[in-house]
């Protein structure tokens, strides 16, 4: 039986990969410590389950296409907030940031065509725009430089008359970059100059730790047909399982093709709509304390991780992510032997390898990224495990 | 700004495309009966509704990305007592049927391939075909032999050496037919002899009037490397909202390739799985009384369309639709003018036009799609009010 080839020029999750691994040692008694994947364990806010248990009607019937009225809304009021105008229909609810990305691909890529993404990325990024037909040009960027992707140079290097937009994350999953507003202005002019959709991944925009400042670029006008802005509750209200994303744009030509989309496959979770609009009513103490959780997080987490021997890494501004360079041969076997042969008190520790995370083959070799998401206590006893670990496997 | 041919050639849902006339109308305080969306009004059982309040934990979190273990272990007892034995790996949760059928074309189609889909068919199929490279190879059914498709002949003077697969809905939406499992088997030998994939949508599985034996494609073991099923919640429980389907295969390989999607977009909705599995405790009482109220649902229906003077249209055998062809020049034109200009009472009504249910240009244009989804009493005024209108718009 034929698959396609998009299909198979795809790739499992390099961060659910080694799940099987992680069952078997659980299952035989040892406590892992998860670093591997985004789940944050901030507590998701009870307004999201008071306005799910509220739900009265008989029938769990579709939503709007588009989304709810009353989550729309909520959105718009949140960007008012930021100093950003939204319209009604600048806005598209779809199942998570994951669905609003793939939608926006399928919308501008043809066979063949071209997306400038600053590698390190989101390994999924590949899964949607191959899947859509395109094929990614990774940009380097460099521990060194803080990941810094803001030069045109180098972007302007990369475009050909087959590239169809820039895709950045800001802040930066894997490698926790957060961009100045000064920084973000460069990338967009880019775009604007090359007449290229920017797609700016923004679901980590409150969590940036060495300014209170937090925007979107949704603010920069000269360019409302070149953004799309792809957003979800998933991180900013930890609640990563409602499924809950948008596609934002003023581009009006590019909103109507994705609500084709929209409309074929009917609908997002009506329940899980209904609790997303009420997380937006979370007032800015809430967001006041989780940045600082994670702040504290990531100091004892960069603290640590300077302090092992060989280790190459530099201070994350935003998200909950950090890339390290480790002075082992090959991550993707460490984090194998980690879960097979490692224990210390009957601990051990995952990551992400670092490949999974890169385009150009043989980089990120001997690189892992950190989700510092599990409070600082553990936190802190994972980075010890992680010392240890590479003491150990270095000597094994 | 390019958009991509392929989001192009997709078109907006001919069912949710009246929704402003819609919206006006009734702004207007015209009272609309809606009989243009699959959307059941019988109640959801409440079982989805308390396992849903009865969540507990702290955080939202992500979901396994093949689906939830307790939603896969219902889905299979469900199996079972069908008769058809499915292992846990054969089943990958999806958002919605909608996802199912997209992931499903994503894996098995190349651009220019080919899949044949019995005409008149439910119009999104053709978004999640074109989409992913496609395209829809239309075979033409009649309303005299009760929209049959169970043809050799006709499948086969289809198959090209494009051809991938073969997309059939059965029982069907927006024909009604329902096939017997002497036709399934014989569709089922088609795709075996020609090696293509069968895709069987069964979400209307158990909405069957003329006799009382469910049956699953997934049965015919010899084809096991063809059949991929698509099934859902959203109609058999009617619990549209929740957005939860899936696709059934025992091909290893297809659901290896599958799975990548499914890792890709993270997860299916936490709660709206736990929902979705409390449903399936729901007992054989529960689909006995919905069967018998749709069955007389369809028989007030039938009976009243039938002598409508110029109607011509066939006793419905399954699901909840119909098509009926009108005297009248253009179903489009006639929705819009039930919405605009039409009124009895204050009262007006709203079907699918036709053509949007066909790939072939000029098909449909005079025919209608009827949901039977609202109850018995509404049903009989609202196609009183079709005759009425139905005269008055052919003397305007």
């Amino acid at each position: 039986m034929k698959l396609s080839q998009k299909v198979q020029d795809c790739s499992l999750s390099p961060m659910r990969k080694y799940h099987p691994f992680a069952v078997d040692a659980e299952s035989c008694g040892k406590k892992i410590y998860h670093l591997n994947i985004g789940q944050p364990d901030i507590p998701t806010p009870p307004q999201f389950f008071e306005a799910v248990r509220a739900y009265s009607q008989q029938v769990l019937s579709y939503a709007a296409s588009p989304g709810m009225p009353d989550l729309i809304g909520a959105i718009q009021r949140y960007y008012r907030r930021l100093g950003v105008n939204y319209k009604e229909e600048d806005i598209l609810v779809t199942a998570g940031g994951s669905e609003a990305l793939f939608m926006t691909m399928l919308c501008i890529l043809d066979e063949g065509s071209e997306v400038i993404v600053p590698e390190p990325f989101y390994p999924n990024y590949h899964t949607f725009i191959t899947a859509a037909g395109g094929k990614i040009v990774p940009m380097a960027t460099y521990p060194e430089e803080n990941y810094n992707y803001a030069n045109r140079e180098r972007l302007e290097a990369l475009i050909t008359e087959k590239t169809r937009a820039i895709l950045i994350t800001n802040p930066n999953n894997p490698t926790g970059n957060s961009l100045t507003e000064k920084q973000l202005r460069l990338i967009t002019k880019v775009a604007r100059d090359h007449n290229l959709y920017l797609v700016c991944d923004e679901v980590y925009r409150e969590f940036v730790y060495d300014h209170d400042k937090i925007f979107c670029a949704g603010k920069y006008r000269d360019i409302d047909q070149n953004i799309v802005i792809i957003d979800s509750v998933s991180k900013r209200f930890s609640s990563c399982g409602a499924r809950i994303g948008m596609i934002i744009s003023r581009n009006r030509e590019l909103m109507a093709q994705a609500l084709k989309f929209c409309q074929g496959r009917l609908c997002t979770a009506t329940l899980d709509q209904i609790g997303a609009a009420a997380l937006y009513s979370v007032g800015p103490d809430y967001f006041r304390k989780v940045k600082e959780e994670y702040r504290r997080r990531r100091d004892v987490c960069y603290a640590k991780l300077s302090q092992i021997p060989g280790v190459i890494c530099s201070e994350p501004k935003g998200a909950f992510y950090m890339m390290a360079k480790l002075p082992i041969d090959n991550a993707e076997l460490f984090q194998t032997w980690l879960l097979t042969d490692f224990e210390d008190r009957g601990e051990t520790v995952m990551f992400s390898p670092g490949s999974g995370f890169y385009a150009t083959e043989g980089k990120g070799i001997d690189e892992i990224r950190i989700a510092y998401v599990i409070n600082e206590e553990d936190l802190s006893r994972a980075m010890d495990l992680l010392a240890l670990a590479i003491e150990q496997y270095n000597n094994r």
